[in-house]
């Protein structure tokens, strides 16, 4: 689709004008073109390291002028191949802006360059007893974060990028710069294009800077792990906290096989290997002990036992610091195998029924896997766990895949509660969205007429246009 | 800009096809061609009243084809002139399509026609032992209230449409049906369509049903009065509130001369008319007093006494009942005379200075005023009332608007938390966001090429364009 001639004559205009600063070396390449889960590697042809929201502008313009296609790159961990340079062309590195430009303790908000990432941000915040609350679980770049609308752990109670990035600055394909708001909490002023390019995933423009909304630490933390007899009896207690309103401020689902992943890898072996759920709870003093008491009796009147307190830092640490590690425990549980991650998020009642299904369906294909989820918004993940040595691995999960997808979709749920579309849900969000897709593909020509910007990400070929990325 | 002959043949194929369901009658016009607030009354041609998503598209399809406008009309309670026919054409009265077609109260969500109000949904709601939080004070139509991104009193706590809208069914300008997304509580699928329409003041789509996010009634609810002996103190008081992240419900101010109307209009004989900050706070029993404790002592050192209780469900609505009535308690001064209301939204830092700012240009211009405001967003209003027979305070008033705009851009606020752009604001939006109305104008023509929908709204007008609407 692109020409390689265009390509070549943007990468010599561009390295006059950066130097060592655009680099074609093929491991620089290499790490650029993949992410992880996802086992497409397409890398670019180079990588350029801008400084600057008019150094992003500059890139733009001359490979507007060029034709040349451009991948913003923040930290590399999406998981849907959203980093892949399927087109070949340029990947922009935006991880040498990294600068913490403004903290307001009045106004609860920080304004970052996209470069930034979330535990950098929140190790600058601590100290002033403020933190951002999305927590996706990687270190991703703020940016990134935005680029994917993520949300994590903690989005149940204090929402997710949506909810907490209230403006950005954007460069447009052809290198104009756009803010799409100001400090204020809320507006109504014309189209949200804050949200239009929160989960554009690089395709409609590239964020170089963000004003983030901060919250303060809470008064309070309480943190707890209660282990259920059974994946659904545990579904259950998370569906009736929520519904009674209990302002959990996070509460996730750890099935039996992650759980023995995670006991292992993160060394608790105080707990056991069944289904568990892991919550937290933030407020006044007064407001924790209520909500965790709700919790608890919530917990007991679904057979869950031992609702284990951690009030002190130091264990709350230590417990959430597994859950954020279980992929990397499940990884753990076969060296040398790699994983993968689905990412359906469904009305909390289907809960259940959901889980239960996919789990039957990993066990008629054979596959090793685990289940975790944010259940309290009604998002869950299957790691499975691939042996390179059985190609028809794959195979099976792409079924188990579609079978999960198709069940969300048929209870009003969406094929991906966090983790985006990217190379890997492409034909899923055709089936979510129908006509909807075809308004986001006039969007997408409306603003980025040439197609540079990320091709071949977020839509499906149309007929008769080739696919711009092979089958992994 | 429009052509007569087309407008008047697209009228003759909706009246075959709808009859009595179309209306030419004067009154049923002008009624349609003016909101609240906004002076201008722009009668659309005819009124068109559908009853499904399936009728309004074939009212899109004829004005699309013949090239009339089309002007999305619910309650008619928005305050920029948002439903002002100014280029004549079809209003399109939602009205009947006033169905709630499901309520899950085990995933507390609800699908509406977008004719339902507000009101109407709560009634139905309360016996189910729950609610839906945007109360924009008007008895709105939850269609309207997504076209303009409504919030109001307690989005401080629960969020604003932007957050409680799941998803949307709109009919694009040439007639297609677009649903922008399932029940899921959140969603990474592509761009955020759902964001997109909400906000877009009918300008790139007709919403015709909702699927809304609703909450568990709060098990304990404790609403508070408390007077300040100014305005600055009433301020810093939320300044701190929020700065400690009390999670209150609601903390609205009134200042005297809002406070001095309300006690007339409302009959608040117990209250003075001092700056007022209205509180309240939900959440289980320990919670909610914690919370209440904690508002009170920061009230305390800023100068409020005597926090008054109200923990009746009675006092409670005669309290907030006050509150929503203060802008027809304020055009209550002065019967005959109009009310206008301004909107500016800043970073609460500088709301005590923003506020004490407009007060003086007020007193400057010798306009008759009252301040009110959601102050936990840094949102407040002006309610200014005009006599008519002075034709030059309109212009006094718009000095006045226009300086508080510029000063809440200069401080990063927008000119509009919650009202929108409509005829009153496009200026503001131009100096706000700059290029980023030229993103917003490159995604109206994709969507809308041939300009039919709501036109004359939101974008100001080109150079060598006549402005689509006579100042008033």
């Amino acid at each position: 689709m692109f020409d390689r001639k265009a390509i070549a004559e943007a990468l010599s205009v561009l390295e006059a004008r950066f130097g060592a600063r655009l680099s074609r070396h093929p491991a620089v390449r290499e790490q650029h073109g993949r992410g992880e889960a996802h086992p497409l590697c397409a890398p670019p042809d180079a990588v350029v390291f801008p400084e600057s929201t008019e150094e992003v502008a500059e890139i733009l313009r001359i490979c507007h002028a060029c034709g040349c296609p451009v991948v913003p790159y923040g930290a590399g961990t999406s998981l849907e191949g959203q980093v892949c340079a399927v087109a070949g062309g340029v990947s922009l590195d935006l991880s040498r802006m990294n600068r913490i430009l403004e903290v307001s303790e009045e106004d609860l908000d920080a304004r970052v360059e996209a470069g930034v990432t979330r535990r950098q941000l929140n190790r600058e915040l601590a100290s002033r007893g403020l933190f951002f609350s999305v927590d996706p679980g990687a270190d991703a770049s703020l940016g990134g974060m935005a680029a994917t609308r993520a949300t994590g752990t903690n989005t149940v109670r204090y929402g997710g990028m949506r909810d907490n990035v209230l403006a950005l600055t954007v460069v447009l394909a052809d290198g104009r710069v756009v803010r799409t708001g100001g400090r204020a909490r809320k507006s109504a002023a014309g189209y949200d294009l804050t949200r239009l390019f929160l989960g554009s995933e690089g395709t409609l423009g590239v964020i170089t800077e963000l004003r983030l909304r901060l919250w303060p630490l809470p008064e309070a933390v309480a943190a707890a792990v209660c282990p259920f007899p059974s994946l659904e009896e545990a579904v259950d207690a998370v569906v009736e906290t929520v519904q009674h309103g209990i302002p959990v401020a996070r509460i996730e689902l750890l099935d039996e096989r992650q759980m023995e992943a995670s006991i292992r890898y993160s060394k608790l072996a105080d707990l056991e290997p069944r289904p568990t759920l892991f919550y937290e709870f933030h407020g006044g003093a007064r407001a924790v002990e209520e909500q965790a008491e709700a919790a608890s009796a919530i917990a007991q009147s679904h057979g869950g036992s031992g609702f284990r307190w951690a009030r002190a830092a130091e264990e709350r640490r230590r417990l959430w610091r597994a859950r954020h590690d279980a992929y990397y425990a499940a990884l753990a549980l076969r060296p040398g195998w790699r994983a993968w991650v689905s990412d359906v998020c469904v009305p909390v009642s289907k809960l259940a029924d959901q889980v239960r299904q996919a789990r039957s369906d990993l066990e008629e294909m054979g596959l090793l896997a685990t289940i975790l989820g944010h259940v309290g918004d009604g998002n869950f993940h299957v790691v499975a766990l691939l042996d390179p040595e059985q190609p028809d691995a794959w195979e099976r999960l792409l079924e188990v895949n579609r079978r999960m997808v198709a069940r969300a979709l048929a209870c009003g749920g969406t094929c991906t509660g966090e983790h985006g579309i990217g190379l890997g849900k492409q034909d899923s969000l055709l089936a979510e969205l129908g006509e909807g897709v075809e308004v986001m593909r006039a969007i997408k020509r409306a603003l980025d007429p040439r197609g540079i910007l990320n091709p071949g990400k977020i839509f499906p070929p149309l007929a008769g246009e080739p696919p711009v990325a092979p089958g992994p």
